[in-house]
C-alpha cells in the first residue's frame, strides 16, 4: 500500500464500542472505578478494535533489529557484532524477551531490517535489509529519504503478515547496537529539546562515550537539519531501518486496528515518527513502561501517553511491552467475563 | 502446629542462593542491571525458596472472607450480604480475581474464615468459620484472643494444606464488607498514626459514612487500647478473621520458603500483623500493588516494601497481587531461561 493510503486508512477510535464497554464496566461486580487504569484501558482497547468485548488471544511481539553507522563515532559500550549475535539469541530462544514471551504466551518474530553482517539462515528468521547499516548520522543522512519509506513499507508489510496469520495485540520491540543514538536525535527533535536533555547512557556508555554521543547527535543535527514537521525527513536523516519498520508497523496496526503496547526508548521514538506521519495512529497506542533511559518520560509526554510499568528497565527487545501485555489482557479479560450485580445476584452499593 | 512453633521455624533468606543468582545475572545475555528491579526480584526470590534457579509454576490466590461487626457503625458503603454474594461470585468464576487468576493461571481458593451468613455448599469451598462476623470494635474488642489465635492457626492449616496440593508463590486476598475500617485500625496502631492519616473511603463511601468510619475506628483506638507490641492482641481487639487467617497464611508460606504476594489494604494490615508476630516473615513478602486507598503506601512503607505496581486499583480480592504474579514469573523465568554471554556466543561489553 501506498504510504498516503496507509496513512488515510485509520480510523478514529469506535466511540460506540467504548460507551457500550464504559457501560459494562459499571454493571460488573465490583465498586465503580475499583480497577483503577485498568478499567480505562479496557475501555480504549474497545475504541482500538470496535469490540465492545476484545478478547487478546493472539499476542505479538515484532523486534526489528539493523545496524547504525554512527557506532563509528564510539556512541556504544559494546561492539556492532552483538546486534547479529543477540538476534541469533532471539531465535534461538535465549535472550529476556523469549523468556518474557513464553511468560505472556506472546509469538516472537524476529526481523532483519538491515543488520551489517548476514545472519547464518535460521527458520524463524524474517529478512528484510533496507541496507547494511545506516550511514553515520554525525556525518550526513542516515538513510537516503527512498530508505526511509521503504523501511516504513517493509514495517507495514510484515506487520500485516502477522495480522494475516492471526495478531490480536501487537508489542515492538528492537535491537542494534548504538540505537540509542538515533532515537534519541529523533526525540530531540519532534520534541525540539536538546539532546542532552534526552540522550542517557543506553547500555552503559561511560562517561566518555556520553560525551561522544551527546556530539554525534549534535553534529547529526547541525548537519542534517532534519525537518521535525516531516516525519519521513527525521527518520530518513537520523533514523534507523529498524525504528522505521516499527514505525511502519505501528501504522499498519492501527489501520487494522489492533491495539500496539510501545516498549522503552526505541520503540517510542518509532512511535514518534509514526505519529508524525499519521497523528490518528497515537490512539492506538499504549505505553507498557517507562525506561530508565533518560528522555523516555518526556518522549511519552510528547505521546500525551501514561505507562503502565516502572520498573527501572532499560533493555528494549520489547521486554518492558511484553510485560505489560498480561495488564491489557487482564483489563480486557476482566471486561469481558466478570459477571454483573445482576448475573451474580450481588447487592449494589445502597445510595 | 502452635504459634511458636511456626514462627520460630521461619527461616533467614538463603544468601548462598542469593549470591548464585547474583553471579549468573551478570553473565545473562543483556547489560547488566538493565532488568532493572527484576534483577533484584529474582535474587529474592532465590534468598526466599532457597533454589538459585527458582521456578514458579504453582500458583495460588489464597481469598479470606469475612465479616465485621464494625458494619452497625455505617462505616461501609454496601450491605453486608455483599460478602457472601461475592464469595459466591468467586466460587463460581465471575469477579475480577477470577479474571485475573485465569490470565495468570493461578488457582484461587476461596475460604469462608468467618461470614455472617451460611452460604449454600459449593465444591470449591472451604469453611473455617471463627465465627459469624466479629463483634463491633468500635464498641469493644472485635473478637476474644482465643479467636484470635485460632483466625492465625486455621490460616497456617489452610495455606499448609495448599503446599502440600502444590504451590510455588501465595499471592494473598480478601473479602469482607466493612473491612478496611478494621485494617485502617490496625495500621494506625502498628504505624503510630492518627487513623485520619490511614483511613480512606474503602468501596466508596461518602463523606458523612467516611466521618462515622473514622469515629468508629478512634472509638475502637481508644476503648480497647491494643498493644502495638504484641500482633495478636491488635488482630483480636480491631482486626477481623480473614486478616488473622491471611496472617496465618503467610506465616505458613514463609516458613515453607514459598514467596507471598500481598494485594492491597486488606492484605497489607494482615502482613503487618504477620511481621508483628514473626518479624522474619517480611523477608518472604513482594508488595503486588500500592492501592489507592489512602494509607497504603505508609503500611508498605512500615514493612519496607515497594510496590511492583501502581495502577490506581482500590478493589482487592487479591487483584493487584494476581496481576504482579506474572511480573515475578517473568523474573525469574529471565533468570532461569536466559542464555549467558558464553552460551550464546555474544560479546560482552567491551572496557
Amino acid at each position: 500500500m501506498k504510504l498516503e493510503e496507509l496513512i488515510a486508512s485509520i480510523q478514529p477510535l469506535d466511540t460506540a464500542a467504548m460507551q457500550a464497554a464504559r457501560s459494562r464496566q459499571d454493571m460488573l461486580t465490583k465498586p465503580r472505578g475499583s480497577l483503577g487504569r485498568l478499567e480505562q484501558l479496557s475501555i480504549q482497547v474497545a475504541g482500538m478494535t470496535g469490540n465492545p468485548l476484545p478478547r487478546l488471544e493472539k499476542k505479538v511481539v515484532l523486534v526489528m533489529a539493523g545496524d547504525h553507522g554512527v557506532v563509528d563515532e564510539g556512541v556504544s559500550a559494546y561492539p556492532q557484532d552483538v546486534t547479529s549475535q543477540m538476534v541469533l539469541n532471539f531465535l534461538n530462544g535465549g535472550a529476556a524477551i523469549n523468556a518474557f514471551a513464553r511468560q505472556a504466551a506472546a509469538r516472537v518474530v524476529v526481523v532483519d531490517m538491515g543488520i551489517a553482517l548476514d545472519l547464518p539462515s535460521h527458520p524463524g528468521q524474517i529478512i528484510h535489509k533496507i541496507g547494511r547499516g545506516t550511514a553515520n548520522l554525525a556525518r550526513g543522512a542516515a538513510m537516503t529519504r527512498a530508505q526511509a519509506l521503504a523501511s516504513v513499507i517493509a514495517g507495514e508489510e510484515i506487520a500485516e503478515a502477522q495480522i494475516e496469520a492471526g495478531l490480536d495485540i501487537l508489542a515492538t520491540g528492537d535491537m542494534g547496537i548504538g540505537n540509542t543514538t538515533p532515537s534519541a536525535a529523533i526525540a530531540a527533535v519532534l520534541i525540539g529539546k536538546p539532546a542532552a536533555e534526552i540522550a542517557g547512557a543506553g547500555t552503559g556508555v561511560d562517561e566518555a562515550g556520553f560525551q561522544r554521543k551527546l556530539s554525534a547527535i549534535q553534529r547529526g543535527l547541525d548537519v542534517n537539519r532534519p525537518d521535525a514537521a516531516d516525519g519521513l525527513d527525521v527518520l530518513g536523516k537520523v533514523g534507523g531501518f529498524e525504528i522505521g519498520g516499527l514505525a511502519g508497523a505501528i501504522l499498519a496496526a492501527a489501520a487494522h486496528r489492533r491495539p500496539v503496547i510501545i516498549d522503552g526508548f526505541i520503540s517510542t521514538a518509532a512511535a514518534m515518527i509514526a505519529v508524525s506521519l499519521a497523528p490518528r495512529a497515537r490512539d492506538y497506542l499504549i505505553a507498557g513502561h517507562v525506561s530508565e533511559e533518560r528522555g523516555h518520560r518526556a518522549m511519552l509526554d510528547w505521546l500525551h501517553l501514561q505507562p503502565l510499568l516502572d520498573l527501572n528497565m532499560r533493555l528494549g527487545e520489547g521486554t518492558g511491552a511484553v510485560l505489560a501485555m498480561n495488564i491489557v489482557d487482564a483489563a480486557c479479560r476482566a471486561l469481558a467475563e466478570m459477571a454483573t450485580f445482576g448475573e451474580a445476584g450481588v447487592s449494589e452499593k445502597s445510595e
